[in-house]
């Protein structure tokens, strides 16, 4: 069966965000303020074959924390379904 | 009052993802079967300062489909909330 799994891969607290830096400086420039603490990061979706949700989650995560993030500098989270990318 | 606001931003159907076509490709010889449909995406974590929720909803929708994506290639998820940046 096939598992949608959506992964986040953010940056650790502490390490600098230099793009979420750059974003949050440029912003009240272009007319939205009131914005901070701002942070980037990555998404990745992905279909995930597996006998069922526990297994496509161990899957996911391992796959996450081996291959889309570094450990040293990034987290990654892990969870079942995909509704940001349910795009029509 | 401030929100957490978390924004995806995911390439639209039928745009080509090489980083995601890269990364699906490379799976099995690593010992990853079994994944397909790999998509990959950017998140942004921010703080909105706003009166209540709607406010800081609508100005991040606005945000986010003018400063943080592309609309021709891109659609831009906002919700209220950011679990995934809530890590340890």
């Amino acid at each position: 069966m096939n598992f949608p799994v959506t992964v986040t891969v953010t940056l650790r607290k502490g390490i600098a965000d230099p793009e979420g830096a750059t974003i949050e400086r440029a912003l009240p420039a272009l007319g939205f303020g009131g914005v901070t603490q701002v942070r980037a990061g990555k998404s990745f979706h992905m279909m995930i074959d597996a006998a069922n949700e526990a297994d496509a989650l161990a899957n996911a995560t391992a796959l996450a924390q081996r291959l889309l993030s570094n450990p040293v500098i990034e987290d990654a989270t892990v969870r079942l379904g995909a509704s940001e990318w349910d795009t029509p």
